[in-house]
């Protein structure tokens, strides 16, 4: 820890928690930094990125750790103006898709172990569970993190896309997998339009998510006190003034918002992924 | 990029490929040598890191990207000796467990955002879906990972421990959890002991996890490439001297290696986790 650094830390601690509500301080350094400041960012300039760099993302992302080494995830970089409108219009028409110079899919990759079981004669009876499906999807989440991570080192903006998962059966067939392969989210990166890096995103109190020993579900007070920051942070951002409590009842509380996603079982079934 | 550099980057994609594997070069920095340099440690000292370092790494898993801010995700610093060496029988007894200074278990919590709504006298309709589940494990991934880039950026080795997933029944007894709130790794932290480091693991060539535009099914030519690589690193890692191929098909092809998580389904629904 460099003491003169320290104005930083608190700085970051701020942005992040909001004023009196930052966590006890402790060490700190450039990687803290880098990891405090993210930001989704869904408005992107056109410039594509050195060359070498998709190669970068994807050497961080394989150095992340994998469960037993299985490695059961995979990443498609899609470039093809088509097919990136059609992914577009699948996540309910985010344009940022058709405009990022990277669009990455990761997917969860149970196919590759089954190609090197069926060419070495046997069976992975292992296989067929939830737990295979849940292996894959966290092995995709580790790496693609650590894409974000290097992206962000690399000063490219980014953000997740979940709502590919509103038709996995399309994004499947778009891209060509094979059964035991499933799309689990996509990822846009390249430079922030100026002005459009957006502000770091106010979190829950950190009491309300690190528990000690045992879960304390006695959490209404550090949601009543968040509450008010992600009302400011909403109106400062030109987005509707709702809370944190509003927002999480308009995405959950009804059915309509689910954009399909009630299908998600049968259609991840349909993929290869038992769930047994 | 520095020129400078470059060397190191060469040397760090040379550890994680093997020597001719190596992807393009690309830009590179310090943060890009940090990920490619990852090693799951499993010998830790007890030294205990300073104060505040848990709190440093969770407001680094905080900043990471969460499905619609709704943050369904929670860890649990666990330190009583007793649970500790109960987790570690679960999970086949993994003696760090019970050594390291720092022992997370992360949580999908979807419990948060439903006692939110039982206070609004409202009903989460869209919550009891796989998509929900899915959603707060990948949550818990990507807050996990930042975490881990945090503690490496601190000289903090770890291990991820999918073993918890054994019977994560009782790991949510150990822990207090409410319903909608399911344990899905641990994660132990702290200073490697000496000459225990580990050596960079390598990975699949990365052609055969990245896919441009549709995916290549045609990797037999990239596990029969790995499976030596693999070999090699075992037998210097002092374990069985065996190739990628065998271990995977150790690791699914039989159902004792389950070790139990063919029970995983009916267990995560019992905690509260419908799986529609």
């Amino acid at each position: 820890m460099d003491g003169t650094q320290m104005p930083a830390a608190a700085a970051a601690m701020t942005a992040r928690y909001g004023a009196g509500a930052e966590p006890k301080a402790g060490p700190w350094n450039d990687t803290l930094a880098l990891l405090l400041a993210h930001r989704s960012v869904r408005s992107f300039k056109t410039d594509k990125p050195p060359e070498g760099t998709l190669e970068a993302l994807v050497a961080a992302a394989q150095s992340a750790a994998t469960s037993s080494n299985l490695q059961t995830w995979s990443v498609v970089a899609v470039d093809r103006p088509e097919v990136r409108a059609e992914l577009a219009a699948i996540a309910n028409g985010q344009k940022h898709i058709e405009v990022c110079p990277i669009f990455l899919v990761f997917i969860a990759d149970t196919s590759r172990n089954s190609r090197l079981a069926a060419e070495a004669g046997t069976e992975l009876v292992g296989m067929p569970y939830l737990e295979s499906f849940l292996v894959s999807s966290i092995d995709a989440a580790l790496a693609a993190q650590n894409a974000v991570v290097a992206a962000e080192s690399l000063g490219l903006a980014n953000v997740y896309i979940g709502a590919l998962r509103n038709d996995v059966t399309r994004v499947a067939e778009l891209l060509g997998l094979p059964p035991g392969a499933a799309p689990v989210f996509g990822l846009c990166i390249g430079y922030a339009q100026e002005g459009r890096e957006g502000e770091v995103k106010p979190r829950l109190p950190q009491d309300a998510v690190l528990h000690h020993e045992t879960y304390d579900a006695d959490d209404a007070g550090h949601r009543a006190a968040y509450d008010p920051r992600m009302e400011d942070f909403s109106r400062r951002q030109e987005m509707a003034g709702s809370n944190w409590t509003q927002r999480v009842i308009a995405r959950l509380g009804s059915f309509r918002a689910l954009s399909g996603r009630d299908k998600l079982k049968e259609k991840i079934i349909a993929l290869g992924f038992p769930l047994r």
